[in-house]
């Protein structure tokens, strides 16, 4: 008999998910604000702007009609079929209602399409830095992350020229991300095309998280759904969290061809029987509103991006890129590290937080190597709390 | 290069995941209704009773109060140290607030404690007949289901007898489901006492899915919480959905030792990020408002289980046990599949649904040998509606 209780006998793969270490920052950057200091952070990824008042009372009025029930494992069947709509008239593309799926958030979206394309054994190739889950999922489901290292001088894209590099004869599936969590990057045109004709070429999996995708400030957004050839390569993901200002809604969207699609319906019935249900009624109304209202919000958020950048390049070893998309940048602060003499991006940060009263994740938070010598900067929030932030930060590398 | 389209070529173990047999009969009764047949369903395993008002009201405020961003992986703290406050009065138990997990339904708890607790190789004891996720859940972690039969003779519940008839060396968890869903059973104390004897004596992990535990019309639920050593061998799964008949917002429970609950919310991270979150000040106000509005529910529960049992043993070759919990029966109905000449209890079902126009759903939908020969009726209508269905069914029985 084992001295370990039942209880802690834990599979290995389950062990291969790992916490964000995004959140590591943030508890200390709450345990710095109890310590008594006035804490500005740029730490968090969620947008600070409220959702059009109709789309919460949709949710109300679905609440008060008595929609509390279960329904499909897939979503409301009109909301599949606005998505649809919605999309196609987005990336004049041909999505059919058969081929969405609502999803517990995009992250439930992310989880399901490794856990299905990836077999043991298989390779998956991850941008780093990336969003956590990615890599980690791919362990999960006994697949081998290959981390493609996104560079500055390629202004973090995930270029096709990277991914030929990165091919091996295991490698099942691309996961892309645009725009891009952490560093803000886009891919371009040809960027797309690109990585499809790899995928045409190895008949390799084309996992697009596009939950961004509205954070444009240059230039536009390039969806893999608008590739007249994304049905047999490319699962879409997205959802209303980031645009919509819901991310404790929990409401994704996953688009892929129909039988991608109701191996889905199997899996999420196992994993949370269905998406939240009255929220698949705001979810309808958002999209029935459009994106007008969003207009003021990207113009502000693209204000905030300049003020940051600007207040970046003014702060001495710190260099940051006038990144096109997301709400985050990604400045290079290697300099910086080896100016002052810390042992690591993660000690600088810690040091401008209790010592400057400033949250900054440090890049490798995101969650390996690539990150090493960046910071990533959230701007959702205010210009001038922006410009108090970083003079803040200014002033107390000068002083060093 | 394949021809088979690189998003096609799926998981073996994603591939475990099967849709729910009880779906098929469902839509089966869509088709019939479609087709003009007015059919009586008792197919569904939803309540059919209202929440309270106020549950309902302070989901409405906390989205007016602006509580729709991410909270953390585990859910709401202040909800968290209610569930074990109100688990600590409900079975004389001593449940912290951080061994509680709030989970997409008791769905995802499900499928995060067996993800969690089986590795590759493991076997896991599973009910049969019994919730199909469980079964595919385990085949998806890599483990493998052993089927404990469960039989008429001992009122189906699973004994410790059966649970050591099943043992071997490689089994490192039991699925306990008390209140059982399909059959209705509930444990007795000295099941629960036995099950945790053998869990003890043999070091295996018990995860005790106890959704149904208010639905008990003869003596009282024993919950697994309530052994003392509860905390290094079980981990137990509940939710908001049947008592609060709050299917569609997805709010689960789990409560296991604190370093479980800590990797569950690694998990959930990974998995969806977090409960959806107005729902959870809704699971709030419906632990404070407790359950005395729940008596009148249950008495009425008892009434229809009464009718339901009585109406079924009037059909010729029909044998209904009087089950004490759930909202199920499950007769059985081996007399009456071979004297009509049917193959299987499935081509009864149709029989009944497409001839009789009533839904019941064959217990092999449950999900494989177990319910051969018996067939599950969800008593979730009303009385009369109850007593007209199994009329229909005794009228067409006596019509053959």
């Amino acid at each position: 008999m084992s001295s370990v209780p039942p209880t802690l006998i834990h599979s290995t793969l389950a062990k291969q998910l790992e916490a964000e270490g995004a959140f590591v920052y943030l508890d200390l950057a709450a345990e710095a604000r109890k310590k008594g200091i006035d804490v500005i952070s740029f730490g968090i990824g969620q947008p600070d702007f409220k959702p059009p008042e109709e789309v919460l009372t949709a949710i109300k009025d679905a609440i008060d009609q008595g929609h509390i029930g279960y329904i499909s494992s897939l979503g409301l069947p009109e909301l599949r079929a606005k998505v649809a709509e919605y999309l196609n008239e987005k990336y004049n593309t041909d999505v059919k209602p058969e081929e969405v799926a609502i999803t517990v958030g995009a992250k439930s979206a992310i989880f399901m399409a490794i856990n299905l394309l990836t077999r043991p054994g298989d390779e998956v190739i991850v941008p780093d830095p990336g969003f956590p889950a990615y890599e980690c999922t791919v362990r999960f489901a006994g697949g081998r992350p290959v981390f493609l290292c996104l560079k500055e001088e390629d202004e973090f894209r995930m270029t096709p020229e990277r991914v030929e590099e990165c091919l091996t004869k295991n490698i099942k599936c691309i996961l892309v991300n645009t725009p891009h969590n952490p560093t803000g990057s886009v891919l371009k045109k040809e960027d797309v095309e690109g990585l499809l004709e790899i995928a045409k070429r190895e008949n390799l999996a084309i996992i697009s998280d596009e939950i961004y995708e509205d954070f444009v400030y240059e230039g536009k957004h390039h969806s893999f759904l608008s590739m007249p050839e994304w049905r047999d390569y490319v699962i879409y993901i997205s959802g209303f969290s980031k645009t919509w200002a819901l991310t404790g809604l929990r409401i994704g969207i996953m688009v892929a061809r129909e039988e991608v699609i109701k191996k889905v319906g199997v899996m999420a019935i196992n994993i949370y029987s269905c998406p939240p249900v009255p929220f698949q009624y705001g979810a309808l109304k958002a999209l029935e509103l459009g994106l007008d209202w969003f207009k003021d919000i990207k113009e502000e958020f693209k204000r905030r991006r300049d003020a940051a950048c600007d207040e970046l390049n003014k702060i001495p070893g710190v260099k940051a890129l006038r990144m096109p998309g997301t709400f985050y940048l990604f400045p290079n602060v290697k300099d910086l590290v080896s100016k002052l003499g810390y042992k690591s991006v993660k000690d600088l940060a810690k040091a401008i937080l209790f010592e400057a009263g400033v949250a900054l994740l440090p890049g490798t938070a995101f969650p390996l190597h690539g990150g090493d010598g960046f910071m990533r900067l959230s701007y959702v929030l205010p210009v001038d709390k922006i410009r108090e932030g970083l003079h803040r930060v200014r002033e107390w590398v000068e002083s060093k």
